[in-house]
């Protein structure tokens, strides 16, 4: 294939073929690509669309996506334009592909037990990818968990996660992750809100037990952590706290987080009151709360605050008193909250109304100077006084959700009723970079079918892309296969290269393995991931060669005192060493294994029956698992990633002696 | 976008538009298509390729490949010729997505128990499935764990998985599943064999104590289930049995089954010995087991059997006696055996030789009847003599694994050593259907890399459809972005559509999720799924409406004596009912949830934090689950399916009231 391409190419320099593409080696020509479009019943918008996305053998995507995989617990990466799969990250669910939770990665999974009980799945929702004044780096990546409120912590080196937080305060987060322009705090905030950690109150006590709060995880960039000693929580009133976004440049040091339920609704359908999808949407207002994050740091570094659950919080009081937490209407049923490029908007939209909502920072700050309040919430939070801080409102369709940005003043905004996605103009300095005038809505394409939310190629940095957008859609009805009941998800691609009201939908991507909630999409050079690790011997938990690691010639067996068995394996193609492995019923197995490849792809996977392990082990890995050989029998392990022409001879045999 | 295709046909029908395809709704031509195909350097072959396997939004594809997930223990559901992931199918590893071991399945997976432990994932190889007259009829499939011996079966109607069955006779499968042509029987043989049972016996007694069998499943098509109490095994000698495949038409009834190690290694690379990887490739020939089951059926019947770990088992000298198996020889380190469409012949290829042997059931009949023995092997079972039994041998190329047919007359082979698809012309009956001359080796294309199984559509049936072929490659190296030292694998389209040396591979689909075997492909319309269950109410386990399922208005929650709390609950857009339930700590919870929408993908989630429950609710389903609630405090149960612009109101209080 590479040597037809070139041909082409060569063809093109000569000059040769000014009208269309050669003639191929096969002899096909552009007549026999129109053949085949018609035969299949392809329009010419369907044969662009083909010649944007599709992607030979061999070609790099230019962009990734890194998309949350819903309450699939893991993260999926996604070439664009081609729209394939090309790896999930196990995160907070054991997979055994990967190895996850079937022999490494249980002391991370175990870091996320739950009031002490394992919780092995997550409901991821928003990924961040680690920033530099505002940019992607390509370095780590972060997620939440919303059903038990944890964090997870993805090194994009190897792909593989390294860190699990649980939140202490709260069970359910929904306002992360999302990160400070330099990573150096990731922002997690509760949604449905419960007593401090998640304690008993009847929701009779709503209003005076239960409390929201945003928590700034200190995130140490040499460590590759979650730093908990110098992580810190800002109580918030028990709304329910929603997506946020972090201020940059003119925002910088700022938090913008929606909420819903400031009517403190507690439901109760079962008893003739309002269901809480009536009582949380009652008020034409909600609360945007904008949160002086960096001067919150500097109150949690003077040891302002109260220790609850062991977790420094900042009490509301406090952030009264220290002018840390302002709020302003936003109409009307808010979900998202998105800060423009340059920082200078954060553009809300409300799920009930068909507009959205731009507020200026300047305005903000101006209005907070001059404490030009229109009162205080039922907690005593300021209020701003919404005129004095509202830039503009643009009519943009029916279920507005999120906002993304493009290179040239466009705004794209997720219409979740309308199945669409907006495009309008920004004002202020955008104006002048597209033809439309300022604050207007240019076109709205259609989507199949109900869109959540959406990502542009970089559409949430100091410098979007442009070029592709990504309708992250909910619903597939009738778009694909019908595979039973359970159908996927729709990941719509959209080509937002040209202005105006050309924006065409040109890849449908079904999701079949999870139900994606945000996704960020960087351009896939920024990263530099390791193509095997450093050195044989690689601990990928530690990211270092790991002290006990097997090395060539220094397989054995060791029979330690107290009935502990220790093996020292290694794995190369086409066998294991040792082969075979003695041990007693009743002793304990301490079992270390390193695949001693270098070459790239030349993994190995191995697997123990009965024992439930098995491992991915890429070249130069190093992994440890223990366990208690209680059961006697005779047991082959095996390579289970096909190596080589004699992988299936790539076997040894377990042999657990009964006891007497 | 479907009005524009419309109106591109009715300029074609009006014949206006006989050159090329009309200019679109947006003014794009063939030359916008060449524009952006010199953009992205692709050629006129790559632009056809595109042309082939693009399908637009809403354009469903024509076949489906079910394939295994390797270890990754799921089924993967793919488009062609869009090569899009539809669906995973949660098999052997939990999965919270479709809820599968978080509150609903458990009792699936608690089949699936091997000597009493958990081992929640599978190796999955060989997915079958059902077949009438030997042809795919789209009801059932059928899965092997190769790690633990296991078998699962998925409903077609569904996609979900109801059964997993443990093999009580050994511990690892390789040669499963296969089935005979009318589904009557699942085939599943050992490959590293131990003692019956799995039970510890020394290497040293490998050739007394071990041994292999092909376990005989009995499937009852109407209670979709594996019967096991008319299911059997027939003892074999402790090869290891390798790929197998079930005769039909001219072959019915009989078994084909490779094997290598006749050599009887037990390795021993740490003392020196050879490794498994020489030892069991010292033979110039192994062994193809033809197994004559309808004849092994009603010897199982006349009770000529042994009970073996509580499981009926036809001895080897029983085997001998009733002429069930014969032998013969096959070179060299054999893995994939195929029976072609009509039956006649059998190919083999050993993955250390350039050739297929081409076995003819005629000839073997033949040799039966004549007792034209070459000998007997060391367990006593007759050889065939090899030149009466083989038909025609062809030079294919380097590390031949597995063959796959087209409807004219060629046979597709994988070569994993040349990373190479062969086509070559098989003799007999087809050898009119294409111009090549019989037994002759066509064409070889180049994969990317390292090809292990290959498929056709339908191509291992009664009559394979042709079109389309895939390479299920094991490396991908560089193909892809790096994901770290984890890479994908490599799924390949080849278009076979056109006979002679025209075969070129035209997609590329990573596999970031799973490391597949085998695949099959069938004609999706062959296929009649649920849109939505057939009744509100529905458990998919029983496959009819739970009596206990709550209805509308029939949710409540029961109090009942000794600490047991029932709950009876609804879920519909966008609320359930009850929203509060408050239990004690230390009750017993019997939770039921019905999800009554009807529209097709109006599913939604249920998770309960703490509790580790996370259910996918498909239109109809009915789940119940149960726990201690151990844990005292306030946790909100919520939607984690997005469903409704006020999905994120549909939530509730599960309270956990602490003992006093």
């Amino acid at each position: 294939m590479t040597r037809k391409r070139l041909s082409t190419r060569a063809l093109f320099a000569a000059g040769l073929c000014t009208l269309g593409l050669a003639t191929s080696a096969w002899g096909q020509s552009m007549s026999d690509v129109q053949k085949v479009a018609k035969e299949r019943g392809l329009s010419t918008a369907d044969l662009l669309a083909a010649a944007q996305t599709f992607t030979p053998s061999g070609k790099i995507d230019d962009y990734l996506i890194f998309s949350s995989g819903g309450h699939s617990g893991q993260v999926f990466v996604i070439g664009v334009p081609s729209m394939r799969l090309l790896r999930t990250i196990a995160v907070f669910t054991p997979e055994p592909w990967q190895g996850w939770g079937y022999g490494v990665g249980e002391d991370v999974l175990a870091e996320g037990l739950v009031k002490g009980k394992e919780n092995l799945w997550g409901d991821t929702h928003h990924p961040a990818l680690s920033e530099t004044k505002g940019d992607y780096d390509g370095e780590w990546l972060f997620i939440n968990d919303k059903a038990n409120a944890r964090i997870a912590v993805i090194d994009l080196r190897d792909f593989e996660t390294k860190q699990i937080v649980k939140n202490p305060l709260f069970i359910n987060d929904h306002g992360g992750t999302f990160v400070t322009p330099d990573t150096e705090y990731i922002f997690e905030s509760s949604q449905y809100n419960v007593p401090w950690g998640a304690a008993y109150a009847p929701t009779s006590d709503y209003e005076d037990e239960y409390r929201g709060a945003v928590t700034m995880w200190k995130f140490d960039r040499k460590a590759g952590r979650i730093d908990k000693s110098k992580s810190f929580a800002i109580e918030l009133p028990p709304y329910w706290q929603d997506v946020a976004d972090c201020g940059k440049l003119e925002s910088d040091g700022y938090l913008f987080l929606n909420s819903i339920n400031t009517e403190l609704a507690t439901g109760g359908i079962e008893d003739k009151k309002p269901p809480f999808e009536a009582g949380v949407s009652m008020n034409a207002t909600d609360y945007l709360h904008i949160i002086n994050w960096k001067k919150a740091e500097k109150v949690y570094q003077a040891g302002k605050y109260d220790m609850i659950e062991g977790f420094p919080v900042i009490s509301m009081q406090t952030s009264i008193d220290e002018g840390l937490i302002y709020l302003t209407p936003e109409p009307r049923s808010p979900h998202g909250a998105d800060v423009t490029p340059k920082g200078e908007f954060i553009v809300v939209s409300g799920k009930l109304d068909p507009h959205t909502t731009i507020y200026s920072i300047d305005k903000i700050k101006k209005a907070i100077a001059n404490k030009t309040f229109s009162g205080s919430d039922a907690y005593g939070l300021p209020v701003l006084d919404f005129d004095a801080v509202m830039e503009a409102q643009v009519e943009v369709g029916l279920g507005p959700l999120h906002t993304q940005f493009g290179p040239d003043g466009y705004a794209y905004t997720s219409l979740f009723l309308d199945s669409a996605v907006a495009r309008w103009t920004l004002g202020g300095v955008y104006g002048p970079l597209n033809p439309e005038p300022d604050w207007t809505l240019v076109k709205k394409t259609p989507v199949q079918y109900n869109i959540g939310h959406l990502g542009a190629a970089e559409g949430d940095t100091v410098s979007p892309d442009g070029k592709y957008l990504v309708a992250f859609n909910k619903w597939a009805v009738d778009r694909f296969f019908q595979t039973g009941p359970l159908l996927p998800q729709n990941f719509q691609l959209l080509d937002i290269s040209q202005q105006g009201t050309h924006m065409p939908v040109i890849y449908d991507m079904p999701i079949g393995m999870g139900e994606p909630h945000y996704a960020q999409i960087i351009k896939a050079d920024k990263l530099n991931p390791w193509a095997v690790y450093p050195e044989i011997g690689w601990d990928p938990q530690t990211q270092s060669v790991d002290p006990w690691a097997p090395r060539p010639k220094m397989e054995r067996v060791e029979r330690k005192e107290e009935g502990t068995v220790e093996i020292f394996m290694t794995a190369v193609r086409s066998h294991f060493n040792p082969e075979h492995i003695t041990v007693k019923q009743g002793d304990k197995v301490i079992w270390h294994i390193t695949n001693i490849e270098r070459a790239v792809d030349a993994t190995h996977g191995f697997a123990v029956p009965v024992y439930d392990i098995n491992l991915s082990l890429e070249p130069g890995e190093t992994a440890t698992f223990e366990f208690v050989a209680d059961t006697p029998g005779t047991f082959p392990y095996y390579c289970t990633e096909f190596c080589s022409a004699l992988h299936l001879e790539m076997m040894g045999y377990f042999m657990v002696e009964p006891a007497d």
